[in-house]
């Protein structure tokens, strides 16, 4: 135990021991900026605790002397939400070293894990006992479940098994004062009283710490059809997927449109990347999955799909004949980001919308933006079944991408307010962080800022947990 | 409207119109006892506002009165958490005014409806579109749907679509001060902030009036299979639901597992219903959907089964052989509860436990309900898929049914405690309301208690919406 009056970073040292709690620049340097370089902060120091209990034993003594804390997972986020702000007084708790895998329960069909452990090694875990956890992200090897469920992460399976959220059974966290809140119940049916553990998924660590989950397992897919399809429209796209559900309900697990232009950009980048079905607008991705090891799907995909074509809603279609040509189609889908990036920065929006919605905000956005911004390059790709699009502009040819950024904000400010005037989000799937407070406050509801404001000042009522960040 | 000065009946009467202003005892008698009679109380009145404006002002005119509110829908619940106290000092404000489908998106998949609308109401509308609300309970005909989502009900289908809080994309609440939070959206992916729709739903109206809600819709089942498996223990009924999990995935809808014991109640109460493979102690009723039409499913269930026979966890199987034969089955299933009620008050438990932890429990609990309470009878059913059992207890024979409730309290501790150690609820669906608030405060931890409180605090200072119940 650390002496009456001693400093904050010698409490922390007696909780954690010395080598976890890092002040020098360099060794604290990784965990104050974000992975894309987009935030920088500064932080007292970065401490490590290793058990829920060094956690609550970490936020008390912060509290007791008024720090303000930043929780950090993998640090993959988006919205730098993980990133300590410029003052120097926060303290960075990293959750890196909480990685056990409390309990897998194959009859319950649940595995409890700690915050700490990576994404990759939850899938792993589940695996190894026959199971499948469906929560799949390009990051899945550095993002920390922590932070998935501290952001909601949603990823390319949200069309068949939901968000972060939707996979959470229970939740441990430790609190702004110290206590815990144990609520790591593995139960499909709890009705007893307000679900406080919702607040805490999503909340990008301004209510508590996440310290471990209970989430939720599945058969392990064991026959899986692959296809692209060839599309005229955004418009057919939407026909198609609504024809895809009825046709193979649950067992349409992923349904990625991408602009042909943005498929051009990732095998640019990529070479040797396939080139299935060339000349068409659109194509969407999808992937078919059921767990029973003979189920005759290709047919069954096959039949769907061949309907669709003579319905006219779809153009051309090629199925992967074998794991590797499906993985090779799914790199084509998954390079994009890292394709843009290398043509130079964007200005990138993660919106979602109703499906029905969308192709008439894809026509209205795209007459809206070019009338602003003659010749910009629209990057249009995302997750259909989910009406998530990720809808990015960049520069027209010939002008400097760095310079086009100064645009920025009244691209963004096109984009969202068209968002929302279809029902939209402006964050489908990356969270507020520090990025996107301004827009929170602009398109909620003054009443539900409200009821977040009074859930933060109730939750955390010296505002001590992860400050500046979402409201 | 109504004058300064006035009384809040008069102002009531000005937002709603007089008629819809109950204060007649007889008149008001309906709404303020629950259906079966377990609690009762009085109300100076029973508004009935038409529309989310009205209920606004309704709540707003209460507010500046000091009035207590109680919500109230269909009136359908089991815990007295719709009943008013015995002052006769609250305002019920029923719902039952709000009926109307606001919207159905088809491309969407999502509808759109008023807390009003009975649940039955809300499946034909999906029906009508072509599309399939799966929300199933024995008394949709007459709960309406905000009830459901206030209790976040759970039925027939969780195993498969999940409860009420699963089947919510979006809601509108009016809270205590009047004010209306218009949380309407049908996205599936959303991430701009903590996710406040989720403490109205299962917060049995303490927290604001649900007015509307968007819901999700699926792929219509045209493909059914029905079938009763015969059980040596329930050991085996959770080897066998695993196994049919793994067999046939998402397909597997409903698994509902009944003792010997309650199948023979509800024949003698019910006479002409099926006795198919009699002299088992457990039973399996098991259903398996699918959208497309013309799927090969009677095969895929007709081989699970079989490879559960092979390996011994199911004794015998028969098939239902037309709509009507499966429909018989299933009335089987819900004629226990009735049938339980004509042979007179007995002890009844809603719980939830781990699915793994059902078998140990059951051995446990049924040694210490026997040690204290000899030749008693346990009537045992539920939705195994979902760990929920209805777990009750009756009246050795020969012991007057009415006589042996005086040991309900006693019956309850030894249950609920053995619940509580095997990591269970004491309410897997039914809510807490006014019975279970002593459950609440001594199984839940002190700190999610206090985490509950403070939210009560923090969306109904005043403590006006439903007092008394949940917490």
């Amino acid at each position: 135990m650390a002496e009456p009056g001693a400093t904050l970073l010698d409490r922390l040292a007696a909780v954690v021991g010395e080598t976890h709690v890092l002040s020098a620049a360099a060794d604290v340097a990784p965990f104050v900026a974000d992975w894309r370089g987009n935030f920088r902060g500064k932080a007292r120091a970065v401490v490590q605790p290793a058990t829920t209990a060094e956690v609550s034993a970490v936020v008390s003594a912060c509290a007791a002397h008024g720090a303000a804390i930043v929780p950090q997972g993998g640090n993959t986020g988006l919205c730098g939400g993980a990133t300590p702000d410029a003052t120097g007084d926060e303290i960075v708790v990293s959750l890196a070293r909480m990685q056990r895998v409390r309990a897998l329960d194959t009859a319950n069909a649940t595995i409890t894990v700690e915050a700490g452990l990576p994404l990759a090694a939850v899938q792993d875990a589940a695996a190894g006992a026959g199971l499948f956890f469906p929560l799949s992200l390009a990051s899945e090897g550095s993002c920390t479940i922590g932070g998935n469920l501290s952001t909601n992460a949603g990823g390319t399976a949200v069309l068949r098994f939901g968000n972060t959220r939707d996979l959470t059974l229970g939740l441990e966290a430790v609190l702004a004062d110290g206590s815990v809140f144990a609520g790591l119940r593995g139960l499909r049916k709890d009705n007893t009283g307000y679900d406080v553990k919702q607040l805490f998924i999503g909340a990008e660590g301004t209510l508590g710490i996440v310290t471990a989950a209970v989430l939720k397992l599945f058969p392990m897919p064991r026959t899986r059809v692959t296809a692209l399809a060839a599309l005229a429209s955004m418009a057919d796209a939407v026909a198609l997927l609504q024809h895809l559900k009825h046709a193979l309900s649950d067992r349409l697990v992923g349904f990625e449109v991408m602009s042909d232009f943005s498929l051009a950009l990732s095998r640019r980048h990529h070479p040797g990347s396939p080139e299935l079905l060339p000349g068409h607008p659109w194509y969407a991705l999808i992937q078919v999955d059921e767990s029973a090891p003979d189920a005759p799907l290709q047919a069954a995909v096959e039949a769907a799909l061949g309907e669709a074509l003579q319905a006219g809603i779809v153009t051309d279609v090629a199925f992967a004949q074998s794991h590797e040509q499906a993985r090779r189609l799914w790199s084509l889908r998954e390079n994009i980001s890292e394709a843009q990036r290398k043509e130079g920065p964007n200005v990138k929006h993660d919106i979602s919308l109703p499906v029905s919605a969308i192709p008439a905000f894809m026509t209205e956005c795209e007459a809206a933006l070019m009338a602003a911004f003659p010749n910009a390059r629209l990057v249009v790709f995302g997750h259909l079944g989910d009406g998530n699009l990720h809808y990015n502009l960049s520069a027209p040819e010939g002008v400097a991408a760095q310079a086009f950024m100064d645009n920025a904000h009244a691209v963004n400010r096109i984009v969202h307010d068209l968002v929302a005037r279809h029902d939209g989000s402006f964050s489908a799937e990356h969270g507020v962080g520090q990025l996107k407070r301004e827009d929170l406050v602009r398109y909620k509801g003054s009443v539900e800022v409200a009821l977040m404001r009074a859930v933060k000042a109730a939750f955390d009522p010296r505002g001590l947990m992860n400050p500046g960040k979402v409201l």
